[in-house]
C-alpha cells in the first residue's frame, strides 16, 4: 500500500486504551468500537486535514442533510494478523473503489486513495492491539461518509465527513439461516440505488425482513421488483445455489451490490475445479431443481459472515428444506478463502495486502 | 389541536433570539432556524421526556445507524400567522399520519399524538415572532426521526431521536421549470420505499437530478421503474397534467408519496367545477397531447413550491415547449390555495386549525 503524504495526518492519541475492558471471546458483532478513529472533512470543495484521533461522540446540526436526505455511504472490511503478528487486509483495493463509485452514485465527491488507504493503515498501526490472531478473529473496518451541510432543502450537501471506525470481531456462527424469497416488497428498483453501498438501501429492508423473522427467516432472499422471478440478493449477501455440481449466481447489475466475496469465492471456485454460471437465476428454476433433488446448496457470500449455508427456502408460503449434504462446497470456499484471509494458505492471487 | 398533557414538555428558553439577525426579505429555502428546536427520544422500549430547547448542534456517536443504515423519515409542513396574529396550520394532522406511515415502513417507532401535535403547538408559541404575515410568508416545519443507537449492524436501532425544527421561509419564483421525463433512472421501487418520506429516497435523485441539471432541467418527472412508461411524480411534488380541461394525476401507490398538497388540489379544482381524473397517465399520451395541442399545462403541487408550472418537457432528447396560456388552472388553484392557508378566503373545508 503506498504511503505517500502519510505525513499530512495528525495523530491525537487517547491518553488510555479501552482494550482490558473487552473480552474478546463474546464479541457482538459491530457493537465494541477500538480506541481511535480516522476523520477527514470536505469543505469548501476540498478534502481538509486529516486526523486520527480518540473514538468519541461528534457534533452535528439539527439541519445536517444526513438526517434529512440520506446522503450517506460506507464500506465493510477486514484486517487480520497472522503467525507473526503481521497485519493484513483482504483486496482493499475493491472496497476504495466500490466506496467511490457509491460515492458518485449518491452525488458526494470521491475520497482520494492517498486519504482513504493510507489513513486506514496508519489507524490499523495505532490499532493494531485490537486486532487478534487466529482463524475467524478479524477488526471489521467501516470506513463510511456523511453530508453534513446544513439546511433542509433537498440538494446535495457542499460539506461531508469521510471517517473510518474499527470493531472487532470473532467467528460466529449464525445459527441455521432460513430464507424467504420476496414476493412482494423489493430492495432495488431498476435505476435505482442498488448497486450502491448507500445507507438507505438498508434501513429500506428492516420492516420487511423483521415480516419474516416473524415468520421464523433470518433473511430474505430479494427478487427483481417487476416481476419478483429473477434471484438476487440478500440483505447484506450475495447468493449462490448449487445445482448439481455448478455453482450458480446472479450478474451484478444496477440493483445488485458487487459484492468483494462474491468475485472472490467466483475465482475460488474455479481454481477448484468448480463450474461457475454467472447468470440469472429463476425463482422457478430453484423450486424445479428442489423438486428433482438437483439443487444441492444455497449459499451466502459477504464480508461479515464469509460463507453462510442456507438451510432452506419459504417460496408461495411453501417451505423448501434442503436435504443436508456432507463436504459442501459452501465449506469448502469458506475454508479456502479464511485460510488465504488468515495467511495460513499461500495466496496465489495477491488478494492479501500487507498493511 | 389536543393540548393533553403539555405540561409534560420541559422548556429551555434562549437567553437571546438570533431574529434580528435575519433579512425576511430574502430569505434561501430551508437555511435559516428559529431559536428553539422541539426533541424527544426513544429508549427502552418508550419515548422519553419531551423538551423544548435552543435550536443548536447535538453529540452523536460515530457508529449511530442514522449514518450507517439510513433509518431517518421526516416532514414538510407551514404555518401561517393571519391578520389578527393568529397562528394557523394546514392540515397537520395528514401530516402527522404520513409520518407514522413511514415510521412503520421503516421499521422506527410510531411517535405518539401528543408528542408530535402538542410539541409543535407549544414550539410555534415560544417562536410566533417567526412566522411573518402576509401570502407567501410561513414558517416552514420540518418533523424528523432519526436512528441513534450504536453499533454497525444492519437491523434495526432500538433507540432513536425526534425533533421538530422551523425555518421562515417566503414565496419564491422558482424560475422557469423545465423537466425531463426519466427513461432510465428511478426513484422508487414497486414494493420499495417510494411512499415514504425516507430520507434515503431524496439523496437518490441527486445523481440523475445533476445529469438533468446540466442538459439545462429543473427538474425530473419519475416514471415507473420497469417499463419507464407511466408518469409518476416529482423529487418533491406530486405532478398534474392538463388535457383539454381534465386535470389529470397519478393515483398514489407504494412508488409515489401521497401529498397533502396533491389531494388538496384535487379537491379544490373539483369544488371549482373543473374535471379531475386519477389514473396512470402514460408517457405516450402526454407525447400525444402535446402533439395534437390538447396538452395545455403541467404543474408540480408539495408543500415548499406550492403550485410550480412547468413550462416544458423532454423526453427521447425532444424538448417539447409548452404555449403560454392565459388563465391557467395552475394559478387558479394556486390562488385559491393560498388564500385559504393565509386565512384572506373562506375555508369551508376544515383544512386551517388554528395553534
Ligand atoms: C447488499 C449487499 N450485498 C452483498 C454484500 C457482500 O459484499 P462483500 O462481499 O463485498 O462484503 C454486502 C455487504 O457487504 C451488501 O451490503
Ligand atoms: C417525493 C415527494 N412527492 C410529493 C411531495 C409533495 O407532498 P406535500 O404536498 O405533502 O408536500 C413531496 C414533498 O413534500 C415529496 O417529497
Amino acid at each position: 500500500m503506498s504511503t505517500t503524504q502519510t505525513s499530512k495526518i495528525e495523530i491525537i492519541k487517547a491518553p488510555t486504551s479501552k482494550i482490558n475492558e473487552v473480552d474478546f471471546k463474546s464479541l457482538s458483532f459491530g457493537s465494541v468500537f477500538s480506541d481511535h478513529l480516522f476523520e477527514c472533512d470536505f469543505k469548501n470543495g476540498e478534502w481538509q486535514q486529516p486526523v486520527i484521533k480518540p473514538y468519541a461522540p461528534f457534533l452535528l446540526d439539527p439541519s445536517s442533510r444526513v438526517f434529512h436526505y440520506g446522503q450517506a455511504i460506507f464500506e465493510g472490511m477486514k484486517a487480520y494478523k497472522d503467525e507473526n503478528n503481521d497485519v493484513w487486509l483482504f483486496r482493499p483495493d475493491q472496497n476504495y473503489s466500490r466506496f467511490n463509485t457509491s460515492a458518485v452514485r449518491m452525488a458526494m465527491p470521491e475520497v482520494p486513495e492517498d486519504i482513504f488507504l493510507n489513513g486506514l493503515n496508519q489507524l490499523l498501526q495505532l490499532d493494531e492491539a485490537w486486532i487478534k490472531k487466529g482463524k475467524g478473529n478479524a477488526l471489521y473496518i467501516r470506513p463510511f461518509m456523511i453530508a453534513t451541510g446544513t439546511g433542509v432543502i433537498a440538494n446535495p450537501s457542499n460539506e461531508y465527513k469521510f471517517m473510518i471506525i474499527l470493531s472487532p470481531v470473532s467467528s460466529y456462527y449464525s445459527g441455521d439461516v432460513k430464507v424467504i424469497i420476496a414476493e412482494h416488497y423489493s430492495r432495488a428498483a431498476n435505476g435505482g440505488i442498488g448497486a450502491a453501498k448507500a445507507a438507505g438501501n438498508y434501513a429500506a429492508q428492516f420492516y420487511p425482513t423483521n415480516l419474516a423473522n416473524k415468520e421464523g427467516f433470518q433473511q430474505i432472499i430479494w427478487t427483481d421488483d417487476a416481476t419478483h422471478t429473477k434471484l438476487e440478493e440478500a440483505g447484506t449477501m450475495n447468493v449462490f445455489f448449487r445445482i448439481n455440481d455448478t455453482l450458480l449466481t446472479a450478474p451484478v447489475s444496477e440493483r445488485i451490490l458487487d459484492g468483494v466475496t462474491r468475485k472472490t469465492l467466483i475465482d475460488l471456485a474455479r481454481s477448484e475445479g468448480i463450474n461457475v454460471e454467472i447468470r440469472s437465476v429463476l425463482v422457478s428454476e430453484l423450486v424445479e431443481a428442489f423438486k428433482n433433488e438437483t439443487l444441492k446448496e444455497i449459499f451466502g457470500a459477504g464480508t461479515a459472515a464469509v460463507v453462510s449455508p442456507i438451510s432452506g427456502f419459504s417460496y408461495q408460503d411453501v417451505y423448501h428444506e434442503l436435504p443436508k449434504i456432507e463436504n459442501t462446497m459452501a465449506l469448502q470456499l469458506k475454508t479456502k478463502l479464511e485460510n488465504i484471509q488468515n495467511k495460513l494458505d499461500a495466496d496465489p492471487f495477491g488478494w492479501t495486502v500487507k498493511v
